[in-house]
């Protein structure tokens, strides 16, 4: 396993976030020593505990992290409701894609969230907004009076979460490699999104 | 964490088999050793090498299963493509609450196939056959041109896959309880279908 490099330009306590969020994600909370992240981030044995008080407080950061970093671009876009059809509708595009981008360049963070089953703050922020949002398009007219907003929430986010978790996986099986290939990329939210919006009833 | 009994019912090779499934799917293959799973499983230490020859063998015995067991039902509802419109929105439902239920049946084998990010044969089996049934209520006009199947697949089983993984996460949260409460299980299967079928736009 590659390591963190020792460098002037990432300091000890970043190269222990790096490693951490690396073999949590790989191994587990469980799976992985306090020597071994140490190790791994290229620092003397006592610094989790000099940044981080224990292995706990090390995960608890990298949630942390998770909550700061990953819906800041999405967020934004949920800010106010949507003026009109096509600016939901965009709007809608721009959400879907923004939240898979910032799932895919925070997978390492991501996959500890997954695997320890963490509840970071902003993922209930983001989905509390993402749900407001399709009640306001909800009332305005643009979203059908039938649909239950938290399953809309649900759906996408399931399916960028397994999308970004399995994508090695994907790539092995299909050839097709989301993190890297934005043109696939484009065509897999495209394909998605009329599904969500238009269903497949003819 | 309670061991799995030792008795005249239960053979040591299936009390194998069961516990290096909890035991894979909560800590990962590699968080866990021989010893454990055959503590757990309370046989003598030598009847992993005995049964599957090695921790791989088990796993591999695992996946298997996973495949043996999982998807009986779902394929026989794909056996036949769509006679009519009607019959193919209650496949759909049918299938989409088989799968669900199949899922929560081997919640424990679940576990291990996306920790290990496994690739059973019978999934391959079951998305191929989907996707077909799909093509084939396109040709009859019951599923819109423009729908790719593979979309389709894809988007239903990560939401009942997510929905099965992180069932305990979302009971703590929202208290609600897929794997218990079956008349939360329908809604939430009728919820998901019908933006599935039919969008979410107005």
């Amino acid at each position: 396993m590659p390591k963190v490099r020792k460098s002037a330009e990432i300091p000890a306590k970043d190269r222990l976030l790096l490693s951490g969020a690396l073999l949590f994600g790989q191994k587990g909370f469980e799976g992985v020593s306090v020597r071994e992240i140490c190790k791994h981030a290229n620092t003397s044995m006592n610094m989790i505990h000099h940044y981080f008080e224990s292995k706990d407080g090390l995960l608890q950061s990298i949630v942390e992290q998770f909550s700061d970093q990953v819906f800041v671009v999405p967020l934004k876009l949920l800010q106010k409701p949507p003026k009109s059809k096509e600016d939901f509708h965009s709007r809608m595009e721009m959400l879907f894609e923004a939240t898979l981008d910032a799932y895919i360049d925070q997978r390492d963070l991501l996959m500890v969230i997954i695997r320890e089953q963490a509840d970071p703050e902003a993922l209930t922020e983001y989905v509390n907004k993402f749900a407001a949002f399709l009640d306001s398009a909800k009332k305005s007219g643009y979203v059908r009076k039938e649909i239950d907003s938290s399953m809309i929430t649900g759906i996408m986010l399931d399916r960028i979460l397994n999308q970004v978790q399995f994508a090695p996986w994907i790539k092995r099986k299909h050839g097709v490699d989301l993190l890297t290939d934005d043109a696939y990329r484009q065509r897999w939210c495209e394909s998605n999104l009329e599904v969500f919006l238009n269903g497949m009833v003819a």
